[in-house]
């Protein structure tokens, strides 16, 4: 039997947040400062308030739980992870330490519902990178946008290839997305049209935040990566498919990805996922060996993409994969960001790429599930979708599946706000 | 006749840094924090020394010049830039304000000669994105990388194509640079090999500093763009081509870029271009209602390109070009970039793309001046160079030519080191 809290709700056998989980964010009371969390169950912990209390120190010189973000925390390095882990286990473990458990007034203080908190973005983000490491979404966007015979480019077996992204616009799950205006031309038309995106899509992936930074001019091993990188968040690369085909040659997507990204409010750390290790799938060409795995780096987790309509009485559930069909892992994936000498920061957001199953109902973009428009959806309740219209909420959900636990990243939500207006921009 | 300082470097015609100029910098000195500072001819005029003396101040609430850049002044805004340019010229111009002039001892304390400092970044980078504006540059890229018949991308007339880079390696002039390994692989070859880059080059370009943030979700309009900028530096975006030739499809240019790119430590300020606006050359197409621009926004800069083998007695200039050249500004640039909602942050850093002039000594990289290495350069001393060796030193300089005095940013400069070595990755 699996290990359990004293925090009851945390018990559950399908609940995101058991003690074997303990991930981290940050969080917002009424006239209060942000601070650092971890969900255990429907509460979430006040880390601030442990670190007051003097039940909780980090090792740093200076505390570290205190502000509205965790790169003060990840930058004391894997060991003050471990201790902070081990400590958090045994104040809440069933059969740990009962410091906190018997501290009624603490308790009080430090344990809140989390329908009662604000949860904000849990990590100043440094730079964001995405990735492109999934073989069906690479080979499904190839064919759609380049035909069968040039699917899967030339060098996507020997590169982890990515693109660096926009960092300003990755916020919290919650928070609402205009649609983005901007420039598309079909391939029929003579000239461009400006205009509000009609084919507005999702991408399901995850994203790795890189807890430790790195020199520029040396670069680092996968091995070291894979030490580099704190934990992971679902991330939802909201992307404009019809500015996108127009704009990606010959520099890449740009202001296609640059309106949004959305993350998960926790952080789901490395060693909470690391009972999930699996290998990489066989490689179809033998890697060069800056890339090659010392050892299993993908992880075992179930995704789920949900769409609901504005007033639909229920969501959707469009699609169902795993982040172990991807090709590349984020270790390799790191460790080639470096590789050219480029300095990682504690803070990166390094994106898998969208994370597409070999059949049809694993897609995780729209542009796939709805084959370019081709097949648009059937959702629950009679309507359908191609691409996302205004009012739509997508929502992204994740787990690593235990025995008689769970280790859940909890949702990724967004919902689609109509294209703002400048009348002067009118054609 | 134009306008003179009591600081008597200042006032030679060819002076990078007359009264007219006053670009900011931040500079540290043994035993000192780093602060901000103005070059006056050949001093370094302290911003933080004279705020405490109280003979300038921004309009905040709080001092902005005792920082490591220039981020805090720049949020201040456009009022706060003119009134701070408006006294600096009042304290340095000869019949000004003698209260700098004639106080001896702040003098001591506040004007440094540039020889005795350190000059550092000047800016906190919050994104960096380059651009491709420079229509010989893609036109001949084009042709080498694609053939002459899709020598200029399909959309290049229509999109001030850019893309995100990489903001953690922007570094400032003076900072060595190691040449970057990476995966390459020849048309002619079967499986890519790995090493250090054997096509390493610079891209001349300037840079736009971005001064004033916008919101997530609300585009602006050419103009706003043009208010938001707050001065200019010169950008080396050091390029490696084998690297980049290989790893560009279909998600653009990554590592290839990623390594380095160096600006010159002193940002120009928009108001000290003024004077120098342009128009962009004729369109060639019409544009979209959303770029287009309400008066002359380029500037009318004067470029240099200059290589130094390690030992060799001179550098020889490669390229002189000018900025006037651009297709289309960085205003146009900026506003395309929030078009789909995108944030603009204080301190984002706007590459303009490679400057390359219709002729051959003119073009801003030595992937075009060699001819992707088919024309070798000669330089002075009897070297020849297609792409840069080890040791080799490149600058670039610009200056706007006024009647009797220069605007100028004096040096951008990099040295290249050898490739890093991890014996673990040999082939």
């Amino acid at each position: 039997m699996s290990a359990t809290s004293w925090v009851a709700s945390a018990n559950a056998p399908d609940h995101n947040f058991p003690v074997q989980n303990l991930p981290y964010g940050v969080f917002r009371t009424p006239g209060h400062d942000a601070r650092c969390g971890v969900a255990i169950g429907d509460l979430v912990l006040d880390l601030s308030a442990l670190e007051q209390a003097g039940l909780l120190g980090a090792g740093g010189s200076e505390p570290v739980f205190g502000q509205p973000n965790i790169n003060a925390f990840m930058a004391l390095g894997s060991e003050a992870w471990a201790r902070v882990r081990a400590r958090l286990t045994d104040l809440l473990a069933t059969a740990g330490d009962p410091a906190l458990r018997d501290d009624t007034t603490l308790r009080g203080r430090a344990l809140l519902p989390v329908d009662s908190v604000e949860l904000l973005l849990p990590i100043a983000v440094a730079g964001y990178t995405d990735f492109y490491a999934g073989r069906q979404h690479a080979l499904n966007l190839g064919t759609i946008l380049r035909g069968a015979d040039n699917a899967l480019p030339p060098n996507w077996l020997h590169i982890p290839t990515g693109y660096n992204g926009r960092a300003s616009t990755v916020v919290v799950s919650g928070t609402d997305i205009r649609r983005p205006l901007g420039q598309r031309k079909p391939p029929s038309a003579t000239m461009p049209t400006f205009g509000p995106s009609q084919r507005l899509d999702i991408e399901l992936e995850l994203g790795a935040v890189v807890g430790q930074g790195s020199t520029m001019g040396q670069p680092i091993t996968v091995a070291e990566a894979d030490a580099m990188i704190f934990g992971f968040v679902l991330l939802n690369d909201w992307s404009a498919r019809d500015i996108q085909a127009w704009e990606y040659q010959p520099l890449g997507p740009f202001q296609s990805k640059a309106f949004a990204s959305t993350i998960s409010p926790w952080v789901v750390t490395k060693a909470a996922l690391d009972a999930f290790r699996v290998p990489t799938p066989p490689r179809e060409q033998p890697l060069l060996p800056y890339l090659q795995e010392p050892g299993p780096m993908l992880f075992d987790i179930a995704l789920e993409v949900a769409m609901q309509p504005q007033g639909a009485a229920s969501s959707t559930t469009i699609s169902r994969t795993n982040a172990n069909t991807l090709y590349y892992s984020a270790a390799q994936q790191l460790a080639h960001h470096s590789v050219s000498g480029c300095r990682m920061d504690v803070g990166d957001l390094l994106g898998s790429g969208t994370i597409s199953g070999p059949d049809k109902g694993q897609y995780g973009s729209l542009m796939e599930l709805s084959w370019s428009g081709q097949q648009p959806l059937q959702l629950d309740g009679g309507q359908t979708r191609s691409f996302i219209e205004d009012g739509d909420t997508l929502t992204l959900r994740g787990w690593a599946q235990g025995d008689g636990y769970r280790v859940g990243f909890g949702e990724c939500r967004g919902t689609i706000l109509p294209a703002p207006v400048r009348p002067e921009w009118a054609q």
